[in-house]
This record gives structure tokens, sequence and C-alpha cells, in this order.
């Protein structure tokens, strides 16, 4: 990922002190780019001393209040594994209702999961009652939810740097896959995730392969001081072209 | 973050193929455990091509069916940042009714926002709109939301390497934020977040040197196979406890 890096940072010499050195820098945007949702995994174990390492990179998220509300639940049993498994197949039976042809056919084609591939599935889950009052909770009451998804992204980069491929499956029924895991009814299972050395880190998203959607060019997606004010042709939107341009619609 | 790796990693000879070097995941590691909610900035701009390049990582955030639900508002205009600290302390003040003392002295004593310091905030939004028929959200339509916390934590982390803090201000009502951005009613502005090179990285989370929470111990949060089975004695569980130790309460 050396083409993030157009020469050395530009940073204000006080801000300098606290950035990384430019391999540093390269190795957490390598994670950040090379990252991909994984369907297709190698049967091969993950350790549990690689395992621990992931979990605890989740639990270093940031959260509302510090209220760290999440849950990690491992599925390694192969019965709860085919439920939900199951529970799959009739979401996604389910979900392809709501496309037309020649989307469905589309979609039924697609490996969407590795439920049972991987070695090992992780439900993680977000407790809305682990504080009485949380502070910063009252205006915006989802961002318990929000706190345990950036710790899901923390884990997926720590599992990318470890060669760990991590598939996020969102075609599932929360009150199930709560049957089939013993989960209370308060507690929201917000990511159910295969974890497994992969066959491959594709060089692009799956359903970008596929012909399913493109990545959005970057610069219709930035605004400034109001949402209908683009960033206009600014110094910014230039880098920011420059990056897509770089990564290419590879990534 | 040597303390993270305690040898070479033991992982399987085909998953290894994909891992990163031990500097490279130290340097992914360090972004995590290092990343903190920043509330005190510097007036240093953050340049151009540094804001690009931190945007740029979030727009390579995972998505549900490819979504690309985020927008980008960068907020720099002075009367709309008082207007947002306005709004900010108004919530504030009213989150404060529901803490008792002690605690509610405490509250108002924390500094809980950069609004105006920072030199930019800027504005993560989630468009539900964004596609007709999403693959994977039939059966979980908040998935949109968390594709989008998950891109926020792809920026905090590439913030933390380029030595730029980020502090996430939720105390903030919806509404009044999308009338002072223009934003549209259907368009969730899921973080607003302050950015700017910080007086420091402190070495915990400020709410724990301020007394408010502490760290939970990681091996009371896990579980396998059902919620009820806690991990136990396992190796898991002592790699966990080993990690807890290592990094010290005060990560």
């Amino acid at each position: 990922m050396s083409q993030q890096y157009d020469g050395p940072p530009d940073l204000p010499v006080d801000g300098a002190s606290f950035a990384f050195s430019e391999k540093e820098r390269e190795a957490v945007y390598r994670a950040i780019y090379q990252r991909r949702d994984i369907r297709n995994f190698r049967p091969d174990p993950i350790s549990d001393r690689t395992l621990a390492r992931i979990i605890h990179a989740a639990h270093r998220g940031p959260s509302v209040g510090f209220m760290q509300p999440w849950d990690f639940i491992l599925v390694r049993d192969a019965e709860r594994r085919r439920q939900v498994k199951d529970l799959f197949d009739r979401e996604r039976t389910a979900a392809a209702c709501f496309f037309d042809e020649p989307r469905r056919s589309a979609y039924l084609s697609l490996k969407l999961e590795g439920i049972e591939e991987a070695p090992v599935n992780l439900c993680v889950t977000c407790d809305p009652t682990r504080a009485d009052v949380v502070l910063g909770r009252n205006s915006m009451p989802e961002t318990d939810v929000y706190s345990t998804c950036c710790a899901v992204q923390n884990l997926w980069l720590a599992a990318r740097s470890e060669g760990v491929g991590v598939g996020w499956v969102s075609i599932l029924k929360l009150p199930q896959l709560r049957g089939i895991l013993g989960i209370p009814p308060h507690i929201i299972p917000v990511a159910y995730l295969c974890l497994g050395y992969p066959v491959e880190f594709p060089g692009e998203p799956g359903l970008q392969t596929a012909g399913w959607r493109n990545r959005l060019p970057i610069d219709q997606l930035v605004h400034t001081d109001d949402w209908h004010n683009p960033v206009g042709d600014g110094r910014l939107s230039k880098y920011l072209e420059a990056l897509d341009a770089e990564a290419g619609p590879a990534q």
C-alpha cells in the first residue's frame, strides 16, 4: 500500500510527535485496504492465542460512556452451527423473493456465508442494560450498538493482520438466533461472524467482482458545512480523487 | 505494544501466508490500543492530504450488500460549530438531570467535546435509501447503520496512525443537528466527530482516569456456544487474562 503515501507526511511540528512512522502507518492502511468479507475458509483451526489477541482487540474498541456493552459468544458446536446455517438458508430463500430477475438468480448464485466451513463462529452482542445511566447515551440511546460495531471493526482489522478472515452474516433473524445460542431477549446480537484462515483475500469486494455493485466515487460523498454543499474543486477533492485513482477500482 | 507478542505467531502453514509481518501486526495493534476519544485539541490545522487519507480509509469500511451508505460533512464554519456547541451545552445540562449527586457534579466537571477548539468537525451520516433492495439487509435493516459505524472506526484508527485525534460527540439531538447542517430528515447523522492534533493521547480512557467507570475484565465477556456457558478455564481464557495483565489497567 505504499501508493497511499505521496512523500513524507506534512504534519505540523506539534502534531507530528504523535504520528506513527511511515512503515507503521502503511501497516494500518494495509489492514484497512486489504480487509475483506470472507466466505471461503480453509479448515485449519485458529489457535487460542491468536483468537485471544483478536477478541482482546475488540474489547479495546471505543464505547459510549466507557459502557463496554459487548459480549462474545464463540460458536464451535457443530449442531448449533448447523442450526444457524439452516436459519440462514431460510432467510436467504425468503430474501430472494424481494429481487426481480435477473437479480434474483444472481443473488442465489452468490456464496454469502461460511458458517460450517469456518473453524469457529463468533456472535458479538450488545447489552443495553450494562450500566444504569450511561454518559452520552441520553440523547442517542443507539450509541450502545454503535460502540459494538466499532469493536467488531477492531476485531476485523486485527484478524486481517493475523491472516485470519472474517465474514459477517447478516441474513439471519434475531429471535431465532437468540434461541439457538441461548441469548436473553434484551441482548442484541449485533454481528454473527465466521472466522478462519481464508482460501484467499480477494483483491476487491466479492460483490464488486460479481458485478453486483460498484465502489462509489469518494468525492460524491463529501460535503462542506452543509449537506447541499458538495466539496467542490478544492485541494481535498483532488487528494481524494488521487487516492481513488491510486487504489483503483479493485479496492 | 511489543508486549502483545509472546513469541512468533503460531499460525498454520496455509494461513500464515496471509499474515502480516510481526512489525506490521504490531503497528495495527498499536493503532487499536493507543486510539483515544480526544477532547483537548491544539489549533494546528490538518492538511487536506492527511484529511483525504483519513476519509478515504473510512470509505474502505465494510458495508452490507456493498451499500456504502455513508456521507461525510466537513464542518469548518465557525457559526455552525457555535450552534452545535450550543446544542451540546443544552443536552449536557438536560442529561445531568438523570444523574444523582455526587455523579451529577462529576459529570458536569468532565470535558466531553472539543467542537470549537478542534480545527475541523466531521459528521458521518447514513443514507438508508442509498440502494433499492440491499443484499443482506432484509433480515436486519439496521445493518446500514452498523456499516457506517465500521467506517467510523476505520477513520478513527487511520487518524491515530497519522497522529490525529478524534472525539465522538453523542450528546446532541439529531433533529436539531440536521437543522444546523441541512441534513434531510431521512438521513441519519451517526457520528459527530471533532478532528485535530491532540494535546496528548492519554494512556487510558478519560472516563477511567476520572474514576467514572473501569475496564471490564475480558474473561467475563466471553462465552462458548451458549450465553449461559462462560469460557471457563480453557487456554483461551488464560491467554485473554494474560493480555489483560500485559496491557494493564492503563489501556
